[in-house]
């Protein structure tokens, strides 16, 4: 028989890639493997994943919050309510006790459109923040806010015929699953001599090309607060973005799974799309995005999210919901960690005091740690940042010596990757090359998290990598 | 703009067909919520969802087991330990403490193979099972086994180009899936006279009939035990399909996730594909799938299973390790909960009495109604079904009468939707129709799962109806 060979697979498979777990992430894993030799020989005891906003994990360590653990080890054992009882708060077993009337076992297949009492406290969660009505039929529990994006591209894409706008840089899920999909990514660039802002032009040259050459621009994503820019979007220009929508009959993906993560929520908040196509009474088709795993929750691991439909026809609806049924359901674990982030403790509730602790704890950590990044990282010769008011990433330009370009190619890398392996190789310190988000040519970029233990070691790490780098090729 | 309409979307999505989630389980949602008015008028008072294997929901009730639980509790909210140490067993205590050494916390996006550790846990299941190694690195877990399902089948489909063999009747995940990704569906007839055995002389057939076609079968779908059949591969015939494979150059794709769920295992025992590979010392390439979902853990809801890739070249296995990236990591918590199946208390562990009793309860009352419902429903006119050996499923065949043929053909529905339909309308029993699994023209099928709250009400329930029905539309 003939063994199986890539060259027998799907050609859409082959040319997927993601960097954010790609040659990097695999070298970090070694190194890790390596650091458990006490002899190992390294210049660093430790791997810091930067490479991916993952709060809670190991090295990183954000706390989870009490509130919504203690209801989850209700729910997974339900007679733990006499032993805690009076012992944890009472509002944990009430909100654990409404929870299984409503779910019954953990254990069992819930709706494949979600448990339909949680999609309910979403569509509530939605109307409080928006300030317009919410249909709980058009909310979709998903696995991550990742399975909903897939879902809806998958859903859009004809093969080799349909394109969608993406933001340059992006979050490389879009240009993964476009390949995946056989769908064309329509790149736009942002402007980050502006702060990574949208540009209305850059959007519209996208279409003009795409049409030139055949293409359908059949949708148009969004990542607001941008991942890996950190740019919140002003209320103005998401509504240029609806009207350039309206006109060329494009479908909204609004990904907001940051929308919780604002540093300088005064003068950089957060709108969200839906609330700006209400307001405009657009008839623009929207699928709005959220998700359990970032803000101050960070419960990535039990993947959770959901996306909302606006201005989605019933019949169109109903194709996602036979899709969704294929997979049987979203994980009822990440459900019930969706029900505790739209209806948190509120006021006057006895679990409060303790999770507004936490959650100001962490916001303050993140904020603090984002400016003192992004100042540092400013100050070093050939590196410019924008000093993100959002999201979980700071994404700085570095500028490289000729000779390390020129090491690059001959090693075949692009020049970031070059940089990001040998930062890793001399610090712990994993990032994702610029390459892999998508940048202008002859730049070079590398994302990085915000998430770190020791915030001034972790710096000065980067400084003394970047300083010894540049010397080494020779200077800038 | 022009709003968003179904002829706008990829077509092959338009296509798909997921039957045991479709038009009987959407009417039996409705009819769920009339029953919430106290006039509802109905002739029954609660919907019994024998659709899916969903042990744990509502109205079926299976009681989740107690060690995975206590486990799972102990993830969700690591101080618990205190307030339970010494009224839980110790192997509780112990495992999850193992478990959160190595896992951190179930809030991180794990590998997105899935927890190292797991995977080597899983091996050893694999290895004590079949007598020959496993290999950690060949193991991915996943989001259930359909999802494992959705990314093979992703990874080995070039549209419009691959075929996939196929029993039918099948799952029709696969039929889905198929055509989710435009893949040619190859069907091969199990054969009912004899207990829906795999006969080779069916897929040779298809084989060459795909040949003629232009169509390159490249994969083979074996469901063992089966679903909906029950039915149970001898290993003669599994040697005879892995020779097959190996004639053809096919990749054995062998859904295993009902392994457990034997009622004779004396005179039908379960045998892996990967044993049978291994046996033969054959160079087929296998997928295998596993879940936490059936079993007599039953735990659907939190999505938990595996594959494991025998014969797959390291560059194949480095792809879908790449799209396994995309979709970041497998819920942890169905990861903990599968270490808890591949890792069950032993004897001589303090959980061991407890997990024992409750696994032979479920499995002896499995065993109890499946052999009631077969011989019930064999004693009806018109009704004849295998006594399934496995699985957790009847597919009874129904002769209709004439007329109620001719109602269905004037509905524009098939005749055993009519049939489940009105046994719905009646009873409140949800099944699904033979046309949603694929059966032989002229024959009418339909699949019910023997989960049930008291046998005797329930398989009375299926008579009466029968009868009715039969007698509605003028006999047979």
């Amino acid at each position: 028989m003939r063994p199986l060979t890539p060259d027998q697979l799907n050609p859409a498979i082959l040319k997927v890639q993601y960097a954010v777990r790609g040659e990097l992430a695999i070298k970090a894993e070694e190194l890790r493997e390596k650091l458990l030799d006490d002899k190992h020989g390294l210049p660093f005891n430790k791997v810091i994943s930067s490479n991916i906003g993952n709060p809670q994990q190991k090295g990183l360590d954000q706390p989870a919050l009490t509130f919504p653990r203690q209801v989850a080890a209700l729910m997974e054992y339900p007679p733990l309510a006499e032993l805690v009882q009076g012992k944890w708060p009472q509002d944990v077993l009430d909100r654990a006790k409404e929870l299984q009337e409503h779910i019954g076992s953990i254990g069992a297949y819930s709706h494949s459109k979600g448990v339909p009492f949680i999609r309910k406290s979403v569509a509530k969660f939605i109307e409080e923040r928006d300030g317009f009505p919410s249909d709980p039929e058009d909310i979709f529990l998903t696995a991550g806010a990742s399975a909903g994006v897939s879902l809806i591209l998958n859903t859009l894409i004809t093969p080799n015929v349909t394109g969608v706008l993406i933001p340059i840089p992006q979050y490389p899920l879009y240009t993964a699953t476009l390949a995946q999909y056989s769908g064309v990514a329509l790149p736009y660039h942002l402007s980050e001599p502006n702060g990574w802002s949208t540009s209305l032009e850059e959007i519209e040259t996208a279409v003009a090309k795409a049409e030139k050459e055949g293409i359908v621009p059949r949708a148009l994503v969004v990542i607001n607060p941008g991942n890996p820019t950190g740019a919140i979007l002003d209320k103005k220009t998401m509504a240029e973005v609806v009207r350039l929508c309206e006109k060329h009959s494009l479908v909204l993906l609004a990904d907001e799974v940051y929308q919780a993560n604002l540093h300088r929520p005064d003068t950089h908040p957060f709108h969200s799309f839906k609330q700006v196509v209400r307001e405009l009474q657009s008839p623009v088709p929207l699928f709005s995005f959220h998700s359990i795993s970032k803000g101050v929750k960070g419960e990535c691991g039990r993947r959770g999210g959901y996306f909302e439909c606006t201005n989605i026809s019933d019949e169109v609806r109903a194709l996602l919901y036979k899709m969704a049924s294929v997979t049987l359901c979203p994980p009822v674990s990440g459900q019930i960690a969706l029900d505790c982030l739209v209806r948190p403790p509120r006021p006057g509730q006895p679990s409060y005091e303790q999770y507004k602790k936490e959650t100001d704890t962490i916001h303050a950590a993140l904020r603090h740690r984002t400016q003192l990044m992004a100042q540092r990282l400013n100050s070093l010769p050939g590196v410019s940042c924008v000093d993100s008011p959002g999201a979980l990433y700071l994404y700085p330009k570095i500028e490289l010596p000729d000779k390390a370009i020129e090491e690059a190619q001959r090693q075949g890398k692009s020049p970031d990757t070059l940089y990001a392996l040998e930062l890793l190789e001399e610090t712990g310190i994993c990032v994702v090359p610029g390459s892999g988000f998508g940048q202008k040519d002859g730049e070079h970029h590398y994302r990085l998290t915000c998430l770190c233990p020791g915030v001034e070691e972790y710096v000065s790490a980067l400084e003394n990598f970047h300083k010894k780098f540049v010397a080494k090729y020779g200077g800038l």
